[in-house]
């Protein structure tokens, strides 16, 4: 006990001289406004005594996931995951194989698939997350993030985060902010992988969720998955979502579509300091470039809102000296 | 910065000190087997290199809040909050006057109100809670939780939380326990006040809910509480509402009713060390005497379960010096 409690104080202590040395918490993002933007918010925010500053238990930092902190491209992970269940799954359901959305997926006609748009997704969704209980589920994830790679690059989806975010992530939580997850994926999806990954812990999760029951089987008590849709946190859902899981409004949030306008309008209206910012899709040769006309990862109408409000924009081309660790 | 941190790493040291010196953390605890098995199951899972060590990341302790960390006779404390928001807000629904169960709440007749049963104030939630914003309702039940006294001892209800428990808190959260509420009253209904008096923040909050929906009214973002039930967190509830807000099991289980029983089924049921815990409502004197027959809190199978189980049993007249602050 003593000894752990030791090694808290000397890590703090370590932390405390990476501050004064100066070092940059941010090494992979270029100089530039958005950088200047971010560090000129935490620092003021951070300031005791300022007119700014802002209690520790209030700092609550929301991020979206995909498209934010990992690669949302050519499709969002958990799609590529739905797919593989659904091949998985096959041998026990014959049905699918004249069953749309389930026939196209087992052909490898994701063209067909996308055709169907969310609620042909939402389908699979319930219909390869459910039937299992949470702790089998969650092995399920497990295995799978361990081993699937991206069609494009052969890499693990774990290996397409955001090397910026993770310093942006680790820079906030060294100020003592917590770093919350706001996604439209699946909340038990994420759950798994995110606190190797990102350093965020379940009980910081927010995400989209089918319903559950609670049921002693055989004497051993289980919560098992149900197909049926619980919550979508998604535009209006976000906010919503955030209300019900933390029950304060965030001061910093973070997107980069249309789907995370909602997030930023909420955390924006928060009196005192607030910072929002989206993260463009700019660069086509280290990852991808998108925006207006993307069906996967839309950002239209929230572009526009942040240039009115003055949000900080993030160009991916010329923000970031490195994008993948 | 520097001052703060050096003040957290001082802080440390302080409660290090306490811990040396040996100092009682439940002093409003009576010697017995009920404070014994608690702090052998604390001492236990910190002792780092001990087979039954959990990492502080998984040292989540839930608590149910009516009867285990605050008085819940007659009623419910948030039933009374109901009946005066209804009296408060009778003027604009002349209706009550001649529909039930509204009309036996202005008429003071709460026995007639309580036969309703749980639907009963299901309605009276809804219709009392919804209609306004998050903010709206979070200050009005922090303009009621200041002042409102229960009808037997005239006390501020606040100040009819359980010092043991309080003690308890404190105990747990020195050994880096996290601790949540997993109640069936209202998740906002407890949020504005439970910091201040327990030391658990809005997002270890866990309750039962309506729905909301975000909207912009006249340019100004807004989460408005609508009157549909969204989520009853009590009996089998509770394990659920446990797994969608930390998707984590529980290692430690407080609760004092049936209504807890599925919470503490859940815990117990992990592997390695956990600890589950019935507060038995023993002392008439100084508190209520309650159990297997009472309408609110009813503890029946859940008492013969822990006995069976071997779950600790706190008898509040035997292992409770003090009950109130």
């Amino acid at each position: 006990m003593i000894a752990r409690i030791c090694l808290v104080a000397l890590s703090i202590i370590i932390e405390c001289t990476a501050v004064v040395n100066g070092a940059d918490p941010l090494p992979s993002w270029n100089s530039g406004a958005a950088k200047d933007a971010i560090v000129t918010f935490v620092s003021k925010v951070t300031t005791e005594g300022s007119s700014d500053f802002i209690p520790i238990s209030e700092r609550i930092a929301v991020f979206d996931n995909d498209g934010t902190l990992w690669s949302e491209q050519p499709m969002y992970v958990q799609a590529f995951f739905v797919f593989d269940r659904i091949r998985t799954l096959a041998p026990q359901h014959p049905e699918w194989k004249d069953k749309e959305p389930y026939a196209s997926v087992l052909k490898g006609d994701l063209k067909t698939v996308l055709s169907g748009g969310e609620r042909a997704l939402i389908e699979m969704v319930m219909a390869t997350h459910s039937g299992m209980t949470s702790e089998q589920f969650e092995q399920i994830v497990r295995d799978w993030i361990a081993t699937a790679r991206h069609p494009k690059t052969g890499k693990l989806y774990t290996e397409m985060v955001y090397q910026p975010m993770l310093e942006l992530l680790s820079y906030l939580r060294a100020n003592e902010f917590k770093t919350y997850i706001v996604s439209g994926g699946g909340i038990e999806f994420m759950r798994p992988w995110v606190e190797a990954v990102y350093g965020i812990p379940p009980e910081q999760v927010i995400g989209s969720s089918i319903r559950t029951k609670f049921e002693v089987r055989d004497g051993v008590p289980q919560i098992v998955r149900l197909p049926e849709l619980n919550f979508i946190d998604d535009k209006e859902g976000k906010p919503v979502g955030i209300q019900q899981h933390i029950g304060r409004r965030p001061v910093a949030a973070f997107g980069n579509s249309d789907g995370d306008l909602q997030m930023l309008q909420w955390t924006a209206a928060g009196s005192g300091q607030r910072f929002c910012m989206y993260v463009h899709h700019t660069d086509a040769e280290r990852e991808f470039m998108y925006d207006r006309q993307s069906h996967v990862g839309k950002l239209d109408k929230g572009l526009d809102e942040a240039k009115t409000r003055g949000w900080t924009i993030v160009s991916m081309k010329d923000d970031w000296g490195r994008i993948f660790p």
